[in-house]
């Protein structure tokens, strides 16, 4: 296999490095036995909600569209979710665990400028790897809120390799989100799917297909 | 209350005259016991397809986009779905039933030009009219096709504006889809929500709350 030609390696924060789902516990502790459907609704809102505003050439950033995904996401299971519960909530948005092969795979890639790309708020996105005690491994942290739309719009990855100063096919663009790696792919990135969920490839027409699927991170080091 | 001076009224297709799930049956007949699951999974992946291509600046008709997302639902579930099968569900896409609420409303209403403005290809609609009776009912049936984006551009309900030369606040439109309604909401069309599904409302931002929310079709006569 002939290794590509990267520059700088850039990575989606939500899901990728960080365990969106890792909020379940907390979930769990305020509503039992629907920890895990609040925390898979609440997910699933939120990333509609930014292609929904996106597409309707609106813009709210991340915490605003947490919040309104977790507003729905509590009425459409009939759970009550009171001012305080919601702050409860938001505020465990800021502390998300990262997944266990995250702080090896970003050792070993330290050759590297590495990069976050992230619907995330500035704000939230600074949280989040300050908690995680990452922010040495990041030479950026990028975040949507430059250009008020979301991913997978070409002017997010846009974003990216003109703040890293290297052509799209110089960057290596790593996202769990099969829809996220579609949208780098399409844009010019060599794109790796970490394909965490295990879940079949995404049907995104041709020119999406990702370049590589992995199933942890620590493969990643020696493909490139 | 008073009643607002519409000059034509504008429908969204599927999921609001034509039920998506009555494809359940056949899902059913395919796959025992995992039809409805088949096609609620299919359903969300073809909106998401949607909006994921348009947010990409791409577009493939509503055809290829429900065949796309069939693939993904059908290899997701882990059921073989070959190309005879395939064929066989994406014909029941264009024989889909119309709701019981359907008929008595457009004929109650039909001192208006009534409109059809949906994600459906040219080909897909006119089979679908026409296999319910109903071409006569429609002044106009139009397909997001021409402007190659899909609900909820803006650019979409311009469309209707433009083909029914009317100001947006002339226009009626009655989309069951909350995210449908928002959309034409914060466009500028009256809106009205009919919440067949009984869930709560969208939480689409400032200006994208329905004028009206109604359960069934019949009550729209006496609205307008």
């Amino acid at each position: 296999m002939v290794k590509p030609n990267l520059k700088a390696i850039v990575f989606d924060a939500y899901g990728t490095l960080f365990d969106v789902h890792s909020i379940i516990v907390l979930c769990e502790q305020l509503f039992p036995t629907r920890g895990e459907a609040l925390s898979r609704a609440w997910r699933a809102r939120q990333l509609e909600y930014t292609w929904l505003q996106s597409l309707m050439g609106r813009y709210e950033d991340f915490e605003q569209v947490t919040e309104a995904a977790l507003r729905f996401a509590c009425r459409s299971l009939h759970l009550p979710c009171e001012p305080a519960t919601r702050a409860q909530l938001m505020d465990a948005y800021l502390h998300l665990d990262p997944f266990p092969d995250v702080r090896p795979t970003l050792e070993a890639l330290s050759n590297f400028p590495l990069a976050i790309l992230s619907n995330g708020s500035p704000r939230m996105l600074r949280a989040v790897v300050e908690h995680a005690s990452l922010t040495r491994a990041f030479a950026h942290i990028i975040s949507v809120d430059e250009v008020k739309v979301y991913k997978p719009s070409p002017r997010v990855y846009q974003l990216a390799s003109q703040k890293l100063g290297h052509t799209p096919s110089e960057i290596g663009f790593v996202s769990a989100n099969g829809w996220d790696a579609g949208g780098g792919k399409a844009f010019g990135f060599q794109t790796y799917w970490l394909n965490r969920a295990q879940v079949p490839e995404e049907e995104l027409g041709a020119g999406a297909a990702p370049d590589k699927i992995i199933n942890t991170l620590t493969e990643l080091p020696a493909l490139m």
